[in-house]
């Protein structure tokens, strides 16, 4: 795969459930085209047809239908497969590429959730990104409960996921943490509570901050 | 997942296109259940239902469909699957498991013939295998030409592979010679040529030699 550019216009959302991250991804993506910039919003598992398909056998059946590590390879080909496809055509196309969870979501819920360890869940993100890593990655962070409370209201084809028990999620949640703390720069927690205004407000601060040109 | 034997009852069969895998292995199933053994009757990529919907992910579509290193996450992640679902509970009860395909055929096609690199497929064997080999590999081996004239008249699933050009078949062949030579009590080499009856011949040899106990 091409070389990506060290701040490349790839911005990743992650966070527990319920964190409110597609409809903050949305108001980025009105934020940023309001100022003429071209923007493709994209998520995984997912992200281009292949990928899909392979989401397809991920976030469906039960909890216990694929073990940690089988998940995690699963997700690896996704990934792939959506950074080939989807995500490096559209950086080298000049675009912003906002992308609703990505390899942080493989440490947080494969790693610190399920207990795999992480230098084998790095190596799997080495084959599938080729190096490539958001140059922002927002955590939408909200009290678990609240998390919860929204995700279970909400009807979704993520149900696998939220069915997971609670010490689980914190766990993940944990995980999230050491990630910000790990990479400052790059993995910054956002407030998620709040309106949704309050909370793009505090998105498009990180973003202006970031990436200079755009303030 | 639990320990394996180190003489586990598994067999494998590796080998080009249209060497008769398919055949030997139902006649050597049918040559251990006439020796009163249990048997199971496996394949890959596929042989437990999470396997095989990844299976179909992979054997249908364009050549190009997904480039080497995300076939070989897909095939790998069946492969885990696949491990834990069948062979190992199998191998468990005390039944025989024949596959029609394993870590080898990952190794050869990805590998020596796309080539990715082989400490890279080696990582991504022992996450799906957790280590487990089978204790005989029998490489169906005839010449290339000769197993494409085959496999063209035959009409299979598999046909994205066939598709693939002389020179990768040629690369894939020499990567199982390559195999064969580093591991030569538990990977031989079967001449393929001549009738179903001749080779089956030679399989029962190579078995009674490696499980003595049999004959």
């Amino acid at each position: 795969m091409a070389q990506h550019n060290e701040m490349a216009r790839f911005i990743s959302f992650e966070g527990g459930e319920g964190g409110g991250k597609s409809t903050q991804i949305a108001r980025l993506a009105d934020w940023l085209r309001a100022r003429a910039e071209t923007v493709v919003v994209t998520r995984e598992p997912g992200g281009s047809p292949g990928a899909e398909e392979i989401r397809a056998l991920f976030v469906t059946g039960a909890a216990d239908r694929w073990d940690g590590a089988t998940e995690a390879l699963l997700v690896s080909a996704a990934r792939r497969d959506h950074v080939r496809k989807t995500i490096l055509p559209a950086l080298e196309s000049g675009a912003w590429v906002l992308c609703d969870r990505f390899a942080d979501s493989t440490l947080a819920y494969q790693g610190y959730g399920r207990g795999l360890p992480l230098p084998l869940l790095q190596n799997l993100q080495d084959i599938a990104t080729d190096g490539l890593l958001p140059s922002l990655t927002l955590w939408l962070d909200l009290p678990l409960e609240e998390g919860l409370r929204r995700a279970t209201q909400r009807k979704g084809g993520e149900a696998r996921f939220e069915g997971l028990d609670f010490a689980f999620h914190r766990r993940v949640a944990e995980g999230f943490a050491a990630l910000a703390e790990a990479e400052p720069e790059r993995f910054q927690r956002i407030d998620a509570e709040g309106s949704p205004e309050a909370v793009s407000a505090r998105i498009a601060a990180a973003v202006c901050a970031r990436f200079p040109d755009l303030a």
